[in-house]
């Protein structure tokens, strides 16, 4: 019974290793193979919304989501089986979005139409990141994360910043404009602030009267400025990250300076062997 | 009576602590109530400036409104009677914020209409950044003024700029396009190269013959050049406060002053050792 | 008869101060003056390009435009007659500007019609820069000049490469595109090709069949990566004129090192006073 | 014979000279004359493809381009000629892009309608990138290509990135606006989120429901920020660059290689003193 418990544990190792590692052969082919069944899933759902498609193939693509959906199941219930503690995954970000992209076709049986909803398996494309993970993409992956993450406090003071200035200048127009030129309500105005303010620019509300336009141009203006900061925020974390990356490591023994290169092997002020 | 005054000074500090300070529980929990107070009373002008809600939930939305208007009253007036100098609030921005969001409900009992003007309420929201003299915020908050207030004078050098470029083409597309395709006047075609240089790009405008495309399309790309400054200008600035913000631990043990670079060994003010 | 002319020159030299100078009190008088003028005169022209205006206020435009066609044509006499060599400044982009400001008035007595060549007295607004020339905007000024003169031949590569891209694109868009959805000749694509790569988006045009949707998004997201390009040089360029600005002067007498603050008494390196 | 083998040679080497290298004075002369061909070549096609120019003049745009596709076909085959291993030319780029811009002439007697495929010939205008080879712009060409490639590992990961979030905000949008307002597919769905994030916004398709426009404020919000990752990058890279290019003057004396910091005093590879 104890070698059977050890069979069983070392074939649930094994499927866990294959599952959610990426270290070995099979677990690397596992990763791509499911990454091809999520592109193939997601390309049927999108032809399937194309009319002219659905009316043609329609039963065909219903066989290859279904055939699909069998597949993602046994996959999420191995994913249950093999781990030790099945409820971390599925409390998980990429255990939510794995069950998210099953249930619509389930849901489906009972209420006609939830079919629509099969397009959240899109969200299955965030395990492309997983590819990120091996090999040389890593370490700028890990940069890229690092820049973000740390410039993510002031980004979020400027967004507060820039929702502040869409709430009060949309209201400003909401005033200023005409109700029948599209800015018939303070959010509808704020929804035009914030397409004005990125620059976006649809045209499915634009200023008529020319004090509209006049309070239009300030906005822009604006946007157009403080578009600059994000930017400005962003590039001085990479800098700092950059700077980071090449130096921090090596202290020289002989005169306890920083900053060498990486490729450096004596320091540059005292001439001691790294 | 003495002891009165005292009471009374008493009574007045704590309120003004509470009111004003944010460094109690008392004066947090004043803060955060009134930021939901405000974000309360924004949302119902909000929704009340949309024609179907309006004829559902017209009294309901015009008692909430004078709830806060009585509740915004209060705190005005309390704001009035526990500061020493009244009229320095009074004239302070916040001041006249608070006041502007007031105004509106008052004057709609006289002039019918008015109360659209309740939209001005959403200035208060800029109370929002009292949140971030609070805790964590309180560094990168600094940091970003520091940075976007060192680069005002270049950058309001670079909106000059832009200014008098848009004059110029708006003015030379005036000559360029017919009348007919919304060049009507010079005014009108300044807009339009607002929206063109800003890359917001509505399309209520849009050149229509050859050569004011191909004029536009010169505009165009010099917008593209151009949006280049202003970021160029606030990440040097922030570059310069993160290198400055570096320093800044590094205190003088002769006389005291910071500043210092990272790899100084001499204060750069009186050369002491550091 | 040598004093007379020494009093005439005198009297040039000082017309030349107050017109072309701006040290004395004289001089920032006239140039703000001027400027305000300009400003006057455009307004005027704007207002009276708007036909509502014009019809009422016609003629009242029409005297003041005079009024300032007679003054800066006794500017511009003036200008040459102070000057040592007229020719030189006729020649002057500046002098240029001045004359294309004056001719249009002149030349709508013979052709009517050609009075709406005014606009063009919008060039004269780039006198403004020399406002910045004054007092504390020139360090700024200076910078900004230096950092944008010094990424130009690197601007103008990108340029090239973006019009080469432009034509390359628009020409696939002729052939990929119906021509009546607006890609009517290769010249209108590339002008699509610039709205679209400069994120501007008119949506005059914008493409229709499947085909062409498919090689517009591949076109916007090129576009927006590219844009990254030109902020990347001007932001590195900037960085180098910061920093050449700070440092470059000062090398410390004692050990030979630069890299000093401007505020620096003592070298931080070895404590000599600078 | 081996006189006459010689000459051949010598003939051939010549040719090879002027063809493909820029040194000589002949070798410029046939760059530029190249490149003024194809820029009359494309003008010529261009022209053509406006309807109303070529009932004009199509017999003469039609004598021109054969004129043109003579002379390129002999150009052709004059570069199979002198190389020495002919292949390598017809598989390198611009190869490709030279034979591609001559068989739609050849193609056209064939099959009537394929003549707009000359657009093509538009590629070749990659070959003005040869003039930057030349003189002064080298380094800076140089300089640009290095920070652009060394980024471009980081802008492939962020395209993915966006390339995937607008795959889930596509068919996020395509759940929650109504098929009528032109979110027909999720591809159609896609396109969309493309235009939007990056702030093209054609506005052929704009959300009309309040929940579409809630949703598409986010994306325009995201959008705005996420547009900073790529400048930083190539910003960052590009300061790296010119880091490096400020160090390449100062080769050790010992071991001759170069890369060392500006204030360096021994060579970081073999210590010797600088």
């Amino acid at each position: 019974m104890n070698t059977e418990n050890e069979k069983n544990k070392d074939w649930r190792g094994k499927l866990h290793e294959i599952i959610y590692e990426a270290n070995t052969f099979a677990g690397k082919a596992f990763d791509v193979g499911l990454l091809i069944a999520i592109f193939a899933s997601i390309l049927v759902v999108m032809l399937d919304s194309i009319d002219s498609y659905h009316q043609k193939y329609g039963t065909l693509f219903s066989v290859i989501e279904w055939t699909f959906t069998g597949l993602f199941t046994v996959e999420y219930i191995l994913r249950l089986v093999v781990i030790k503690h099945p409820l971390n995954y599925v409390k998980s970000p990429l255990g939510i979005v794995d069950l998210l992209a099953l249930i619509p076709s389930y849901l489906s049986i009972v209420f006609i139409g939830s079919q629509s909803l099969l397009a959240l398996r899109a969200l299955r494309l965030m395990r492309i990141f997983r590819i990120f993970k091996l090999g040389r993409f890593l370490s700028e992956m890990k940069f890229l994360t690092v820049a973000i993450s740390g410039s993510l406090r002031k980004i979020s003071i400027f967004m507060l910043t820039v929702l502040t200035l869409v709430v009060i200048l949309g209201s400003v127009m909401y005033l200023v404009e005409n109700k029948e030129n599209g800015f018939s309500s303070i959010p509808e105005s704020i929804y035009w602030a914030i397409v004005t303010i990125t620059t976006v620019g649809y045209g499915d509300i634009s200023p008529v009267t020319p004090m509209g336009k006049f309070v239009a141009s300030f906005m822009m203006l604006i946007g157009y400025a403080i578009i600059a900061v994000p930017t400005g925020i962003i590039t001085t974390e990479m800098a700092a990250a950059a700077r980071n990356k090449g130096f921090h490591h090596q202290v020289c023994p002989g005169c306890g300076r920083e900053g060498h290169d990486q490729d450096a092997k004596f320091c540059k002020y005292c001439a001691t062997k790294l």
